[in-house]
């Protein structure tokens, strides 16, 4: 895999699949109860993946890790979204969203990609943590576990990509974050090898960046009133994934894998017209916590 | 209302003050239990609007009524979307969305529409029913009374804009209907006191082409599995309303009155990654049953 002789598609392609498996493996071991199941696809124009789906475990409600390689032609449908005219194109990454069932534990979300068109080639990713009540200690580990992977690399990297996360998972027709974010990148080319040794080590961190919260909040105690938040906060989880989400929208407009695009969406949702939390309780304190701060200082 | 000497939006916004009125009663009646709340409100830039929600009923586990009158100049983002340069417009209209606590009862949508922008007006509307289960008699019912509706104005309404409800309410990424149709028109022009009488029959048979189908089936028995699949179906409301809907993007791409346009989205909703029903289940017959047909013979 780390030779550099072969080409790099394939490289990644190789490490997708194991990180896949890291990831598929180190879920369940976190969970401890459900087990994964993997569903294997093939896309018609070429390539294919693996949609691999955890329901009702002890940990997580749902969790799903997607990978694919996929390759071919764009047609009409991207080619207008994208712009350019290059038609000829290769992606491969891996994604996840993990719903956890305790409203105590943050949903969390990453993706790491590659994609060559014509012959240009990047790599984008990132990773969000969308809590649903406000522990600063978890927004802290989460960003300090990001910078540090990020600083190892260039350290004009973690303040550009945490701000780039500010504003990609916002809400706007509710003016709100969608959680406390995390870095988002992408089209981040310069020297391929080095930004791909960069998006190993993101790999790398996912488990660091979100293990500990998991198991530190697992069994805090909870009661109807923080399910039922769960369910409405969820909801706008939902609302970002349809509304904004580029490469939901993208997937979906040039007919990709339904079914594994929207894996990310809850298992359980709910919305209720004109909700707004009682004063100075804990769901009010949350709403105010979704804000754009420095929380790796 | 009906004196034609005074400017037609006048008379036009009184009607959706009268047939909103008229709908949030009968909409209580036909609960039996709930009692719609109020909420009215004011856009910053002209007019404002009423929201009734009717949360928790016997019937109706939400029940959403809005009307509105709002003018102004569309900002840039409506104008992009819109296309042309004329900035000034008018705007009235009523939109309903009913969500059943029973599965065995359809989820409904209605929507009548003025809209004048520059020296151009025009009338749009509908109303498309989302059956869970299959009942022929239901949709049967439903697009006669529609028919019936249409063919007193004009005999090339009733198939024209049955067919453009057919295409309008598609989830392309599903390959699915969203229900049984119904009818859909916009830019309706034409003689706009013609068109406006047309409108005010299409208000008068609401309550006709749905409230015999909710009375004989608000009490079939139903059970766990009759709840998964509503919850499981409305999570496919939820995609159609925030991809595609264009009265939903549109009001929130130009900072409409969010809580007032989502209240189209169902109280709860689920999702469950690669779910198909059972071989011969009534869950497969319902799937079967969505298809564009010639409900009205």
């Amino acid at each position: 895999m780390t030779s550099p002789a072969q080409p790099l598609r394939h490289r990644v392609e190789e490490w997708v699949e194991q990180i896949h498996d890291q990831l598929v493996g180190a879920l369940e071991r976190l969970d401890g109860s459900g087990t994964f199941e993997r569903d294997r696809w093939q896309r018609p124009g070429g390539g294919g993946g693996v949609t691999a789906i955890l329901s009702d475990g002890a940990l997580f409600e749902q969790a799903g890790v997607n990978r694919s390689a996929v390759w071919g032609e764009f047609g009409d449908a991207a080619l207008a979204r994208l712009g350019g005219t290059d038609r000829e194109f290769y992606a491969t990454g891996v994604s996840l969203v993990l719903h956890p069932r305790s409203p105590m534990v943050p949903t969390i979300h990453a993706n790491f990609r590659y994609f060559e068109r014509g012959s240009d080639a990047w790599f984008g990713g990132g990773s969000d943590l969308t809590p649903y009540y406000p522990y600063e200690s978890d927004a802290r580990h989460f960003h300090s576990t990001w910078k540090r992977a990020c600083d190892a690399h260039d350290t004009l990297y973690y303040p550009r990509f945490k701000k780039w996360c500010d504003e990609y998972f916002f809400l706007p027709h509710r003016g709100e974050m969608r959680g406390v974010g995390g870095i988002f990148f992408d089209e981040l080319r310069g020297d391929l090898e080095a930004t791909f040794a960069f998006v190993r080590d993101c790999g790398a961190a996912f488990m660091p960046s979100y293990e500990p919260i998991a198991r530190r909040r697992r069994d805090e105690r909870h009661g109807e009133q923080e399910r039922a938040f769960q369910l409405y906060r969820r909801g706008r989880y939902v609302e970002f994934n349809l509304l904004y989400d580029r490469g939901t929208s993208f997937g979906l407009a040039t007919n990709g894998r339904t079914e594994s695009i929207l894996m990310s969406l809850p298992p359980l949702a709910r919305w209720q017209y004109g909700w707004a939390p009682a004063p100075d309780s804990r769901e009010e304190a949350a709403l105010r916590f979704f804000q754009p701060r420095d929380w790796a200082r």
